[in-house]
């Protein structure tokens, strides 16, 4: 003996999901037998509409239901500051910080020979493209502090060597409230490198 | 800023799931974006099915798509033994076992006067009449041995105890491969209460 089919579908869905195994499967496609009507039409709707709304923006690549993003139908932004970010989540979480106020562009993926990424399967030569065309003039690489991701940030950095953009990367070093003892050495490393004189005049 | 509505809806929903939280909601929602066509329309269409197409079985209460679920449709099975359950969650752990061929009753829920459940609440006097109707011989109560539990056992079996029903209750104990340093106290005195003879003559 099975589940009702509808109940056996959701589960089998709902196991594709990242970290969802069988068990919690079952429980949410259980669960969802009290949910109120209106919240499974949206739900049910939302999932449907997730390919066909869902786009990429077109100048910074960021998820938007229009041609731009919200962040790029904002006029009052700084236009001469970019942020390059890995994915659309990045952008969100700078966002909410509150205190960037230029645009982003999202390049999806890291430069990884190993897993066969290059530089033109990700969005590198188009974050290019619109440096040059919209004249921006400071450029924030906020990669992750990975292998990759000094890769990527280190070729975008030479790409732009000849121009007059300004170029820096996100610090990196030991989390505020971080316990000294789990810090790993790599980032102790890094910490100490880029260690800053403590001025006695602030 | 934030995601487009279709996103934040996905968001929303998922977030109503049990155990799901802020964090979580974003990578799910996120994580469909990557779904294949076939898997989204199976996944919304099950969504919207739940609340339609799943009903309770008119017998036993078990989740079902048509008046009799799939336990209570098949004849092969004994039907002088009737297993008690709180939900239908619990059949399936029965059935997956494959050595019970009786049949079920949910009784969905368990008595909890403090949480304002009287035993007319939940399915006990279906399950009374049923076993009457039916002439059950016997009836086994498989509820989690809480106090909730313990008193529902007990309120059905005070029920029954004037007719020729045979009525029992799944042995409590330590679990198998259990380690004896993390059963609970009242899991061992139930262990030490019900202890077996070992007979030398198996």
């Amino acid at each position: 003996m099975k589940y009702p089919a509808t109940i056996q579908n959701l589960m089998e869905c709902f196991q594709k999901l990242p970290g969802i195994g069988e068990k919690t499967a079952e429980r949410l496609a259980l669960s969802t037998l009290t949910f109120d009507d209106e919240v499974l039409e949206v739900f049910s709707n939302s999932l449907r509409d997730v390919k066909t709304k869902i786009k990429k923006c077109e100048r910074c690549n960021n998820l938007a239901e229009d041609s731009l993003c919200e962040v790029c139908k904002d006029n009052t932004r700084d236009p001469k500051i970019l942020c390059v970010v890995e994915n659309p989540k990045n952008i969100l979480l700078f966002e909410k910080l509150g205190t960037f106020h230029g645009y982003y562009h999202v390049i999806d993926g890291l430069i990884s020979p190993l897993d066969g990424v290059n530089p033109e399967d990700i969005h590198i030569p188009k974050l290019i493209n619109r440096i040059k065309e919209e004249k921006i003039e400071e450029v924030i690489l906020a990669l992750k502090p990975s292998v990759e991701g000094e890769t990527t940030s280190l070729y975008i950095s030479k790409l732009l060597s000849n121009t007059n953009v300004l170029v820096s990367k996100i610090a990196h070093g030991v989390p505020l409230g971080a316990d000294m003892d789990y810090v790993d050495s790599l980032t102790l490393e890094l910490a100490l490198e880029n260690r800053k004189k403590i001025s006695n005049d602030d």
